[in-house]
């Protein structure tokens, strides 16, 4: 079997009732008239689509933190993770949420920074304080 | 040498008056009488621990983000290259910024769920949707 | 010198007698009349490449696990890892050795279920406990 | 707030019945008399204790794999990810399942050898065949 | 917004003063009459793109590490965290400071090598020799 | 069985005759008359003991690039890894081949930068140059 066997896109009109069913639920949640990719392609495994989907709108929903900075925090860790997907989908996300280009341009200052004294730390082999444990 | 020689922690009695100063500002701007272990780590390289300060001092500044969401990124990103002395030190800077329990608990199911759908668009090969180009 | 001088792929006509024989020796192993874009441009290092060559012929040979375990292993890490030329070799090369598209899936969302636990175990500063000492 | 705060392990005893709930079932499943620090920890949010465990249990239930296989995965990306809990207590878990010094020496050189082929991919920028597009 | 919105690349005729001065900094110390793309992008946070200049100016600056050396050191980062530009960038202007293809192919061997060994490190979870304490 | 059954260190008094051959070597080549522990636990798997062993000595043999350079490059790779047991060891290692404070240190704030940078890369979605390609 050619990879593509192992992870094609599944469209709507393709999708068994079961996958179908969760492309309805992102659909009515986010007020658009498809999915992105990401989804089409996790429903090679309806499962993992459907835990995934229901992760991430109980995660993602408001809460002692709004969604756009649990966006912010979604995009530094693919960007950390190097996730082009990732990023792409998360910043237009942000974005749909309210992001401002300053807001954007803060984040990633953040975390180049964040992965910069990571390695900082790790390569001085920094000790914990004491007033840290 | 031992590899000790190469990195212990510089206290301030044994610093020099260029490491002084940055250790003074540190001080000063976070109303501290100490520096934590991480400062006293770069400052066997003070040109690294001035341009650090410098930076951490700029980025983390209140901006479009308030201190406190810098915070909760950088814990993110910390967590996401699995630096515990990051971890530990920055979810005590993001405590005395007024992070509640149920806020880091937000902001680490997000972290943990990105890295998870990181890697799924990795193995699932996704492609970009044309409206993210 | 363009960045292509270092790192070109080597075709089996334009060869050294040593990369031929390495060459010739994957291309009898796997039962195939050419070689894959990794080895040809390993070529550009022939100690590297036989280096290679050698680990992963015993490496990946039959053992205490079988051979389709352990590519979705490599699969595994190579998604781990973000490395998308991997993941795709070795989707193939999986899927030449039996690998259903269950097989996949699940080793997917064993992947994806650990990258998020280990980063869940970071944040969360999860002690060992004394039993897994 | 200390960051202990923020990451105490939960005891079943001063465990909400939400919390025990978890618990019981994650003994129950596996036949002990205690959980595991991970579990504990994670207690502190418990709508990610309840969410983890549940796909957990399901993404580690026998499959088209089974859960040794699973389990292997499982450590072999907790080893790249760098997490040495995961790693203590996923080899553990593999142990439970029968896995022996043989198939976890074969796992490790595998792991170790895709992290090093992962990295000479990029390095030499190898560009995808044609017939893994 | 899409999220060209957020990173595009900024032209030297569409840049402010402010860029200007960086973007002719730049020129004027690498003797080129242009800017890598790197540099462009940066220029939508115009406090990102002064700060990241000064300090990668002073850290590739020749001190104990000849300029060349520190190029090695960066590709090789950058290989470990797949970041696909940085190699091309950074392979580009090692080559310009003399690194040879059999330098390119050694600093790829010990990369390949470390990435490697630090895996069998934690997997096989090895413990601090007291020597290196 | 205890985690401990798969990763004990193997003591030269234990070691069987085709591990203590390696240890021999090592010794040898190192002029020292004990192995460190990462070769002790490597012993569990006398294969991947001889095959990790064979490689080191050969690509961090002097070559295009003196023994020093590729220890510096072994420690920022580790230090991108995290693996805080590699960079005790080959920092000393290093050390015992004439690396200075002073090498220690640019080698640092250049790795700190590069992971720095690279993710500035991915987050901005910087495109490659055409001069890179």
């Amino acid at each position: 079997m050619a990879p593509m066997a192992y992870s094609k896109p599944i469209e709507y009109e393709d999708a068994s009732p079961e996958v179908r069913a969760v492309f309805d639920e992102i659909m009515a949640a986010r007020k658009l008239d498809r999915v992105n990719n990401f989804w089409k392609y996790l429903a090679n495994d309806p499962g993992t689509l459907r835990r995934t989907w229901e992760s991430i709108r109980q995660i993602m929903a408001p809460g002692a933190l709004d969604p756009l900075t649990k966006e912010l925090i979604y995009i530094a860790v693919s960007v950390t993770n190097g996730c082009e997907y990732c990023v792409a989908s998360h910043t237009a996300a942000a974005a749909s949420k309210g992001m401002t280009p300053e807001m954007f341009a803060e984040m990633m200052a953040v975390t180049g920074m964040a992965n910069e004294t990571n390695r900082l730390v790790t390569g001085y082999r920094v000790e914990l304080d004491e007033a840290l444990r």
